[in-house]
């Protein structure tokens, strides 16, 4: 897969369409990405909150069923009617609309009505479309979870593998990166995790997939630039997700890429029972679309 | 300045023409770099090692003085003398041919023979030409130093203004780079330390400049980036140069801007008593030659 685009057309041609809970959506953009949505016929919609906003723009839609509303007094209780809705089998991902991440996610998290799993963890994963890239790359954590320990490391990839299979990559390349191809435990202990997955990977314990790291990101997308360095890696300068050390070099590399290289994105918090779309404060409904098709994907395979 | 080229035209008029001691001038590259930077009228030019490859390439050089010879027998030795030739006031940089970083940096950083300060540090800087950005852009650190403590980033903010004034900008604005805005001194102590090198710079303290931080590196380099986020930073999204918390993010911006971005560079490694240019693998003639711009304009400023 080359473009978010295709996202949409994959999320079209799934025969289950899952529902989602929007959380107060009272923003333009929110509202287009959710008619879209239903009109492309990537999900069904719930909207938790802004019944008049909803009802007023999608009367068709609301008559039809494809989208329903149920009320909410505050975006917090938004929040966590939408979980509700989850727990109660009625909603099959989530998405924020004009509410604090930090409401939705408390929501998400609580440890009694929330969506988390015993020792789950909450991650970030970007789905970016680079103008001078030949294929969709996955990246994580750029936004949410600082530093990852071994535990939610191993999750990381294993929810990365997860998303690549769901997308139709058979066979995932996933680069561990990092600033060099050395494993030095005593200055970065990361390496020597990454040194750990890799070979796990290698065994076929995380399935049919290529892992490879410590490896720079440059090496891992760019198979001269490999030969340059004279590193032999599997990947053949091929990824298709990258694992980022720490938020600080994941949100260095995708800012970098969003305003310099022509990045376009589609985002989805992985980790919950369900995938938790949270765009970020300027992004269009357009992204907010892809994010969709991308947690429709993810939340449906299983079935499919 | 938009374009590295620039860095050649002004080292040209610069009156002092500096001496660079050349490592062990083996390679193709290399060789390339100091013919032009002699032909250009950048620098004067001690090749250390080598003697029968640069006498037969560049014997009118020669000939006239441009270049002399210095004899060594191996690479590390050429390191030593290099080191020797600064320390006896008869080069003013020095510049790395085909040897290991780690045998010429050993050699710079002994502390009976070598070039450091008592407290010094060597820090890394790139100079990056963007063809999505207006300017120049400096970046410190993406290779070399891994996580600097609170004194080595003040000499890193000091250093990055030194070099920004030679290259002719009056009014530097340096962005001191973190995934988001927030002081937040739990998770990430650094902005603390950013907060304050904010502030102090604000008193006056570093001279005619703009230092902001905490802040991502889109809202440094865009203004409509800090408008959607509601940031009203004195950058003005016109940052000329970047500060990155540690190596694992700036190499990973530095590696995303060269990949995908199509960023060309120059690069120096600060901090000794001159500048040293230390190539990566890979790195053409082209951008040697633009690093050796920049180390001569950092090397004879304060003369001139």
């Amino acid at each position: 897969m080359r473009h978010l685009q295709e996202l949409l057309e994959r999320a079209h041609n799934n025969i289950a369409k899952p529902v989602v809970a929007v959380v107060w959506p009272a923003d333009e953009s929110t509202l287009m990405a959710i008619e879209a949505a239903v009109e492309q016929n990537i999900a069904r919609v719930i909207a938790v909150g802004c019944r008049e906003a909803v009802a007023q723009r999608m009367t068709a839609q609301v008559d039809n069923s494809s989208i329903t509303i149920t009320d909410a007094a505050t975006p917090a209780e938004a929040a966590t009617v939408a979980v509700k809705l989850v727990n109660e089998g009625k909603a099959d991902m989530l998405m924020k609309g004009l509410v604090n991440t930090d409401v939705l996610l408390k929501a998400v998290l609580n440890k009694e009505t929330g969506l988390m799993e015993p020792r789950g963890l909450l991650t970030h994963v970007t789905i970016g479309e680079i103008p001078t890239y030949n294929k969709l790359l996955l990246l994580t954590d750029v936004a949410v979870l600082p530093c990852p320990n071994d535990t939610q490391r191993e999750a990381q990839l294993r929810l990365l593998l997860q998303l690549c299979r769901r997308l139709g990559i058979e066979r995932p390349r996933v680069a561990l990166a990092h600033c060099s191809e050395k494993v030095d435990e005593r200055h970065f202990p990361v390496t020597v995790t990454y040194r750990d997955l890799t070979r796990r990977a290698a065994t076929g314990e995380f399935g049919d997939c290529v892992v490879d790291g410590p490896l720079d990101v440059k090496t891992a997308c760019d198979a001269h630039a490999a030969t340059v360095k004279g590193i032999n890696s599997p990947l053949q300068g091929q990824a298709d997700a990258i694992i980022f050390p720490e938020i600080e070099s994941g949100n260095a590399f995708y800012k970098a890429m969003t305003l310099f290289a022509g990045m376009r994105t589609a985002a989805l918090v992985c980790g919950a029972r369900v995938p938790v779309v949270v765009p970020s404060r300027g992004d269009d409904h357009q992204t907010k679309l892809y994010s969709l098709a991308a947690a429709s994907l993810l939340s449906t395979s299983d079935h499919s």
